[in-house]
């Protein structure tokens, strides 16, 4: 079954616009597109898209977290609301399109509404998250994190290289922590939450797909890995007598390789790496590195969990190197909304876009929204997919593409009320 | 054959008081005993040992890279003269043990011929040469090095983490850089050049042997490794897709372990890894690592040269990453000389002391004099093998016996001449 599209206009000028005044608003002292949102740029683009919400006639408003929302308001008298948006910081070295395509492509959703002189039952309420991608604290959806009660003491007194706290940098971008503590969201009213974002992968590309129809964002488990050996004269120390807490962290980078390459989307990632003393004439006494998996079945995840804890402590036992492996909590796979994936189908087979449905390997808010609101969420494709890097591209015909579905899917859930 | 030993007596008391001395005079803010040559406290030791030579009775000088000489003049008119000695620097978190055995038993070797009122043909040169370990700037033996003329501009070109060069930390340290190229030594009077040493290693401790007699000092070949793939999303990047350098890099590592264990005596350590962006959510674009092999036989060296190469291409090859391999200029394996392996093992037998033959897998100044000079090593046990190390233990007794042997073998190598 197809929903049959109502007659509307997204401007490609206007898109190519928005995505390029942003990409003016950048930390130059790093390559690429870098606005992190602890950085010094990141509250001046906020304040351009404020003015870009209020220019549409959203009224606007910034939580204790920093979270953006400008809200149209609906005919309805039931209070109840449609929240669609993403985010508009960026990883450091990173590009022009994640999450920025979602903000962007929200306004035009209410510009293009707004022109068709069409009004929603709903209200509807444009959201810039803050801080989505993982901070030099080690922490990603700070935003949406807040917005759900799952912001902690503990996220705040995470600590940079530096010793600095979370806490102290949100004060050093003007937000109060004790605010962002504070700044649980009312989803009781929000029917729905959407949001369109870059692929960041390849699959869309290679399969010819206009648009993504995500069933599902991935579930990962992080750990830290320490290897205790022993140094020893690199002339000396026969090789059977060593204790090499180096050779047992390469084999265990390894392992994480090859357990995610026999699962099915499934994703393994090495990172960190530290050999302790470092120098190439002793034995590595300590070695240490970050590591993760990614995956749509959480019980994939934990089975993974076992297999490198089990073979790090062979790399170790094999070697006399003791070895300890700290898994993060993990964080669970979130499946979108079915009757929301079913509109955002319709919608998409009733504009004629060709689309795939897939499973995101990356984080969003969205899978933070998605454990309290019914969530669906669109991808356009990524060129070569790639993401997080300057290479990283959406032709507009895509974005176009991708923002007109948003668009007639927000018509749609609005006919529809909750799912 | 063994030579009937001339009644001499080494004396445990003085041993221990100047090792005990120069275990006073250490850098106090790194852990161990630690005395790098281009630190703070290297000169104030040399000065110690300088004052303990002119005690003994030695006419001292110090040449222009640092070298510290004793001179016992022998009765001979041919100019011919024994050299003996090692070295007092040590490296960071070292021991108490590691070359000052060699410095500490070549002056008691003094005091005991002396004191039996013997005189020697042979002038007896006592040194304690300058800089033997590992400096920052990636540099050892550099006193053994300008002494027999292989201390280049180069060399002295060499910069540490912080840009500054070798020529600067020699001028820090009181050492003009022009005087230390021009310190090569006048070898053609030398007839031997004799070094007694710690093991570093657990072969002795094993067999039960209170000597160690030295075939052959190990050859060291060492490489740079660096892998080049492509940073990618590491949630959405397949497995089968990545370019992944740490995982290239990784694997190259455990090659270095795998060639070196299927050797006979031979070593293979990798250190100072770096994988970039150092992030656990990235694919590694960049990784690099230094790596060496030691062994017995320069032909080996040559064998796992090309293994490595070839190993390391594979682990790039397999996932898309490019990888360099830079070899430094191989160290040959330096053969100690036969007719003074065989007066060393006569002397050692005649005083009727355990002995074992082994080689070193250390690099040591013995090994750069036996290009010039015909050479021999004396190991004494260190305890559990350790070295370059707090823990790090020869006991009394055993140096005694090795001073002992020391001083025998000058006896014996002076009645015999040039080898």
């Amino acid at each position: 079954m197809s929903v049959p599209a109502v007659d509307l206009t997204v401007c490609p000028d206007r898109l190519e616009s928005d995505l390029g005044a942003l990409a003016q608003l950048v930390e130059t002292d790093h390559p690429g597109w870098t606005r992190t949102a602890l950085g010094p740029v990141d509250r001046e683009a906020r304040e351009l898209v404020r003015r870009w919400m209020a220019d549409v006639g959203l009224e606007t408003s910034v939580d204790g977290a920093g979270n953006l929302f400008g809200r149209l308001r609906g005919t309805g008298s039931g209070g109840h609301s449609l929240m669609v948006g993403s985010h508009t910081d960026s990883v450091i070295g990173g590009g022009r399109f994640d999450g920025i395509v979602g903000v962007v492509g929200a306004l035009e959703a209410v510009r293009v509404l707004r022109e068709s002189g069409r009004q929603l039952e709903h209200d509807l309420v444009v959201v810039d998250f803050f801080n989505e991608e993982p901070n030099e604290f080690g922490l990603s959806c700070v935003g949406s994190r807040a917005m759900v009660g799952e912001l902690t003491g503990d996220h705040l007194g995470l600590r940079d290289d530096q010793g600095r706290t979370l806490a102290d940098a949100l004060e050093g971008v003007g937000i109060d922590p004790a605010g962002a503590l504070g700044a649980g969201y009312d989803f009781s009213g929000v029917d729905t939450f959407l949001e369109l974002h870059i692929e960041q992968g390849p699959y869309l590309e290679a399969q010819g797909s206009q648009v993504g129809l995500v069933e599902s964002i991935t579930g990962i488990s992080r750990f830290r890995a320490l290897f205790t050996g022993q140094a020893d004269h690199a002339g000396t120390a026969p090789m059977d007598r060593r204790r090499d807490a180096g050779c047992a962290a390469a084999g265990t980078v390894l392992a994480v390789e090859r357990i995610a390459a026999e699962g099915d989307h499934t994703k393994g990632t090495s990172g960190q790496v530290t050999f302790t003393p470092a120098a190439v004439n002793v034995v590595t006494a300590h070695a240490e590195f970050r590591g993760e998996f990614r995956g749509p079945e959480g019980e994939w995840l934990r089975h993974a969990q076992e297999r490198l804890t089990a073979a790090a402590g062979e790399e170790g036992h094999r070697r006399g190197v003791d070895v300890e492996v700290d898994w993060l909590p993990l964080q669970e796979p979130a499946p979108m909304s079915d009757p929301v994936l079913a509109t955002l189908t319709e919608v998409v087979d009733g504009l004629g876009l060709t689309s795939s449905r897939l499973f995101s390997g990356a984080e969003h808010d969205a899978a933070v929204l998605a454990r309290r609101v019914p969530t669906g969420m669109l991808f356009v494709p990524s060129r070569d997919g790639r993401s997080h890097c300057p290479e990283e591209w959406t032709d507009l015909a895509d974005v176009t593409a991708g923002v007109t579905a948003l668009t007639q899917a927000l018509i749609a859930l609005d006919r529809r009320g909750k799912p």
